[in-house]
């Protein structure tokens, strides 16, 4: 399987993986274990999907069966908001470790560099933006003391590798001016409506691995009653041609166009048969000028904005 | 003369300064003292322009001939990049303020949040991008440690206001989280070709002002031979058309575009006229269909990039 190889590690991540984003708790540890028997070998979690436990679940299943060993693997999770103080940040990673039932994640990032007041998870789990009155609280916890616990995360085996989400380069050229453990992964909204060229060459000056998320752009979000106007990726008729002339589906040429381009996607599916295709996006080529009608489409459309909750959250501005 | 209350002094900062980038030494101390005979109350400088003493000069002519007291006067300079970490802040602070002949600075801004390498005043003074041999060095000096070291000019009555040049959203953020003084000014480069409204939008939620720099566009870096292709700005039929309606000039039309949307801005020109054209640009409003005609110019065009210079610098991704 297609691989990146982390830079500090040299432990090989999949290109491909899956997201466990809006997998819903009842068909979680189904899913994931369907997943792994359809050869998905990266879990994309967090703990703010609110399904570590059932994701959990469907690896040890599929374990169990002899799909797969825990090794084969690679899990990542994320830092909530609300868990940004040195002392939070391992307490609150152990317990996820604890409701997926295992020891370590292969990559644990910081989901957004957002610092909210913190929540007992024993009063409520996952905590998401809001607090009870629902208002949004932050909390003056700067980025070096969060990354700094991270690092002792690393320290203490209970992760391999960490890494950042949803930041802009001039706050990741900070961390690594501070970083003991430099960032091994940068996860981002990337599409064609937003190709971030200049993020991705960013990362690759200094050997960030890049996963991008929401391949298939405002698809995902509609469910969510989120509209900014774009007509669909999966329906666009650049895609549908290029996805014809391959004899692929749109999906597999939306993943595709980022996988060639050496960044890593973690596409869901509640479907098997689409699960399988996202995970073959790899067996054909675009070509350079199918790349670049894809990559014209970029109108820097940002679905997932936390400014969209609250003007003091406006990481993106 | 419009001003804009820095939030945590109370002090007015005027709405149109005059800015010192590019103001050739020859003609920098007689070209200071006509803005200030012509009205200007603010003048931008930074050590990079190299041309602080000659700016020093003006201003001492400008007070020995009774056109204004030092109080008065808004003066701006900046940190140069090689200047980042702690103790060279203060050091550096305290020799610009000795080339301008002052005891202290009204607002003193982070140039980049970029650190490179240290460079002795002795040995090449300003250092701009470069080592001796052409080559980028950087340096692991973290935004945290330079803030904080610019909070003691504060302190030491060196500078009365501390700001920001050239930041992203998320760097603001988080130096807000560990700011014990928050920066009162953002300046940015800010245009009809760059609009920048969800950073404005941000500053305005945390109440700091925003200046912006290169209010004409391409104008500006035609000089330095930099063309990324867009016509310009102060001959635009937009612009035009409005200056005409108006019977304002092209240039007055721009930076009324900012002011009227509460934005600071500093103009320069070598020419008396236009000099005091643009200070009177507060003199007119723009109708909200002729501010919106103006912004729907953007096309995030980006003239001052240092990920031009070196990909290891590209604070704008």
């Amino acid at each position: 399987m297609a691989s990146i190889v982390l830079k500090r590690t040299q432990q090989k991540m999949p290109v491909v993986g899956f997201g466990l984003w809006k997998v819903t708790k009842s068909t979680c540890a189904d899913t994931v274990y369907n997943a792994i028997k359809a050869g998905y070998r990266l879990l994309d979690g967090a703990g703010d999907y609110g399904n570590e436990k059932e994701a959990g679940e469907g690896v040890r299943r599929a374990i169990a069966d002899g799909l797969v060993k825990r090794e084969d693997l690679f899990i990542t999770s994320k830092l909530w908001n609300t868990f940004h103080a040195h002392d939070h940040v391992k307490q609150i990673t152990k317990m996820q470790l604890g409701l997926w039932g295992i020891d370590y994640f292969d990559l644990f990032l910081v989901h957004f560099p957002i610092a909210l007041k913190y929540v007992d998870p024993s009063h409520r789990y996952p905590p998401e933006w809001f607090g009870d009155d629902g208002k949004v609280y932050t909390q003056n916890t700067p980025m070096h003391e969060t990354w700094s616990a991270m690092e002792e995360l690393v320290d203490e085996k209970l992760t391999k590798n960490i890494g950042l989400s949803n930041c802009q380069g001039s706050l990741i050229l900070d961390v690594l001016r501070y970083a003991k453990y430099e960032p091994q992964v940068l996860q981002v909204e990337l599409h064609p409506y937003l190709t971030q060229e200049a993020l991705v060459k960013l990362c690759k000056v200094f050997s960030i691995a890049v996963t991008a998320y929401s391949s298939f752009g405002p698809q995902s979000y509609v469910e969510l009653g989120v509209d900014k106007g774009a007509p669909s990726l999966l329906k666009h008729n650049v895609t549908s041609t290029t996805a014809k002339t391959h004899g692929k589906t749109e999906a597999q040429v939306l993943l595709r166009w980022a996988t060639q381009r050496g960044i890593a996607v973690i596409p869901k599916s509640n479907d098997l048969g689409r699960l399988s295709a996202n995970l073959d996006c790899n067996s054909f080529d675009l070509s350079e000028s199918e790349l670049a009608a894809l990559s014209a489409l970029n109108i820097n459309l940002r679905l997932n904005d936390p400014a969209d909750i609250d003007g003091r959250l406006a990481i993106f501005a």
